[in-house]
């Protein structure tokens, strides 16, 4: 190893320099140009943005390095409130799910018996859907026919009784596989016939990133704030109308519970939405990740497709639907897994064809994310061993997110210059903050909302996502927060955004 | 539930119906267009094709529903001999990599005694890296930094020393999702300028799928199959300079050990290589997933970023490489968990920040395919106690694959009109085969290689993957066969494949 010295050497060096411009030249042999540089590279994935994961989070990783090495903050701990990682901020899985991964990722522990046996039964129909028993083999790229078959009478009985298809259903890793895929399928066109997708604002930037990827047409339509965020299809019908002129819009995306404004869409508003994009003739893409996640009282979800079917065979037979699910939400917050299922309704069948090609080039989605997925749509039965654990740690979970996602928006309405709507359900408060006018001004360069925040980050070590990587009307300023924090830990980050606000607003007054 | 009879009636017919183009029409209510037709879906997604899972497995899909339900077929079992999917084909896991998942994935067993202590320690530091110590948080979106180092780690023994820096290592979705990333990087340009990717022909068709889907210009250089399938430079001049008169060739990709084509490259060939893209700057991408499948005597595994700095900082300090690997093969086979890591060589910085957020979108790759990465490089060592085992089911495994290596070779060569090529490495035969010329000209709208695989398919059971699939040189024919079965079914499977291809000339001579 010791003729490589000069390399560990320079690799150590490199690491230390924080000057990012400094070129490597020591010995004068990086005079040859790159092949790849930023102004050669592909254009459209320069235009990505993905602020949930932006900058801000990249400071509070540096920050934490920091902390660990000894150096002083005014604070002693990163609270990282971005993301909707369940998990990371102590939620606990589900033990039935977690019993039943270990069975089948190990299946001598089979003969164990300190496992329950609806968690071996459980495990073994998993496994013996697997080519060879086994978790490795890949599985057809649609998913393991199985489980595609327990996901389609999970939404039966979710959508009281309105049929499914086990052929509409396709496994994915996580949601986001599945919406850029549909994306996929949709873009085409140049110029004013290049393909339109309509996208509330604020949205998830999952969005506007495979959007920008894709090269397609990004139509906002804005929810309505003053009404608890919610969708007018005068608005819909506005933007349309403008996109028309520019573009060839295809698609109509729905986050249902809203991620990241945390309303939950009315009956009424659905079936608003259905006949809008019958009339219009748009692909309607449901994002319904956060089915189990709602809070408040008179609210309740209602999925696009059993809307869709209680409409009548005029929209049931026609309006082409696809909606997505994730392991990663709800009470399971399994993120790390990737799983997820799209089920496609009224698809042409040359198109599905297409799908299921274009799947198939990445093989399958991982396994142990479609197991996971399997026992989501499948838990424990009444009567089962296992039954009621399950239902008092799934209970535990969903209650406390409701008492969070209540507490979240009394003490943020507390302060002055913040203004939040109900968290009626996902995992999320999205308020609005007043900036003064002096911040506003000051800040070149950057958002006044990412200036706030980050400046919040150094004081506090808070970690949110600023409004302006959702969307927001101009010149209203909002941040995302999640609810997930542990109440305890979630009351002191309420405090010290309350305090942050008011010195903020004083020091810019 | 009886007021959906009617679809469910409906569901059924759909489903019983054979002729695929009769059109859904029983109340009349289907006369409205569908928004996504073939015609106007995106293009490219259409130009998209993958032999490995193409229509001639979803025959032998069908075949096994029709075997199952009792029909009467020539055979009695469907052989899947298409794909590299060992678990399915009866390899075992290791024993070692499945205990510590289990662990990871239900941390209450870390109290049973009858796990190995090594085992033990490692799920605990698999976890300790994971948000909430739990498999169920996102990583970060390069992967678990942990995890990054014990890859870099890797690589440095692998590599006799060479530095590696965790920060060029992101962890993939299985090696495709690493390649199709760094392709995307890469595409960029119109019409002459438009971005230009060599690859060998054979080649594995996720590079032809992901390029066509990517819009940019496939640049096929062949192969020598007189010379073992070996890589001759002048090939590579000839093919680029003829694709510099219509496009703008940026990236070269080379699968080592080869696949289809089981080659495994010289030392020599492979410093050939990589003078070649210094010389005339092209950006490198090595496939090296599967750098431990090596059989043939006199074959060496040397990979190129070894190779690489070995030839000094002329070239090490300035050649563009990213090289794959992944948990799918080898003696590991894992393919259901979608792991696998790419490391990045000489790659611009401002490229590698544009890099890191593009994957940011997707959040993080499935934690549990991290975990298993982590145990590939960072196995049982010797002292420890899961050592022996673990050494002695990696030889098996990796002895087994050599032994069916050769007996591929050997039975393929017997028959006349079959010639096969020492299957040096990888996890495939891909033998050449006489096609009469009756059987040429007899089919329409099929490839000739297609035919007789379709043909084999129906009257043996034995699914292959004609060599169209894959690129061959025109007028030539081949099949690509994995090594993977079990020996004794290996042995019944060659028989069938001698049999069948006798009983194909006749009937065509």
């Amino acid at each position: 190893t010791r003729k490589y010295l000069h390399y560990a050497n320079f690799l150590a060096q490199k690491r230390k320099r924080s000057n990012k411009n400094e070129k490597m030249s020591e010995n004068g042999m990086m005079s040859r140009a790159k092949v790849l540089t930023i102004d050669t590279m592909n254009p459209t994935v320069k235009k990505v943005e993905y602020a949930v994961r932006g900058p801000i989070v990249a400071r509070a990783v540096e920050l934490e390095r920091e902390l660990s090495e000894g150096m002083k903050k005014p604070f002693s701990e990163v609270i990282k409130a971005n993301i909707g990682d369940a998990h990371a901020m102590g939620q606990q899985p589900i033990t039935f799910f977690r019993q039943v991964l270990a069975l089948c990722s190990y299946p001598e522990l089979l003969s164990d018996s300190t496992f329950p046996e609806d968690a071996k039964s459980r495990a073994c129909s998993i496994l013996n859907s697997c080519g060879g028993n086994s978790m490795g083999s890949y599985s057809p790229s649609q998913g393991i026919e199985s489980v595609r078959q327990d996901v389609a009478r999970y939404i039966e009985r979710r959508d009281g009784g309105v049929p499914c298809d086990p052929d509409n259903i396709y496994l994915t890793t996580g949601a986001s596989d599945g919406i850029v895929t549909m994306l996929k399928l949709l873009v085409c066109g140049e110029g004013a016939t290049r393909a339109g997708v309509m996208i509330s604002i604020p949205q998830y930037p999952l969005y506007s990133a495979a959007l920008a990827e894709l090269g397609a047409v990004q139509i906002n339509y804005y929810l309505n704030e003053e009404k608890f965020w919610s969708l007018d299809i005068s608005e819909l019908q506005r933007a349309l109308d403008e996109a028309r002129l520019y573009c060839n819009p295809r698609a109509l995306c729905i986050i249902n519970p809203g991620n990241p404004t945390g309303q939950v869409q009315s009956r009424e508003c659905i079936e608003d939405v259905i006949r809008f994009a019958a009339q219009e003739r748009l692909f309607l893409m449901a994002d319904e990740v956060y089915q189990d996640n709602v809070y408040a009282e008179g609210c309740q979800f209602h999925s696009f497709k059993k809307v869709l079917f209680e409409m009548g065979p005029e929209y049931s037979e026609t309006v082409e639907l696809a909606s997505f699910h994730s392991t990663s939400k709800c009470y399971m917050g399994e993120c790390g897994f990737r799983g997820g299922y799209m089920e496609i309704i009224n698809m042409d069948d040359d198109v599905k064809a297409q799908l299921t090609k274009l799947l198939s080039v990445r093989l399958c989605p991982p396994v142990p994310g479609q197991a996971l997925m399997d026992l989501v749509v499948n838990p424990p039965q009444p009567g089962e061993p296992s039954y009621e654990r399950f239902i008092k740690e799934r209970t535990a979970t969903l209650s406390t997110l409701a008492e969070k996602a209540k507490l979240t928006e009394q003490v943020l309405n507390t302060v002055q210059g913040i203004s939040c709507n109900p968290v009626q359900g996902a995992m999320y408060s999205f308020p609005r903050i007043t900036i003064p006018e002096k911040a506003v001004k000051e800040d070149m360069g950057q958002q006044p909302d990412m200036f706030y925040c980050m400046k919040m980050l150094e004081e506090t070590g808070i970690c949110l996502v600023p409004g302006s990587g959702f969307g927001q009307r101009e010149g209203t300023y909002h941040f995302r927060m999640t609810i997930l924090p542990r109440t305890d830990k979630l009351k002191i980050l309420l405090n010290k955004v309350q305090e942050f606000h008011l010195k903020f607003t004083q020091q810019y007054s």
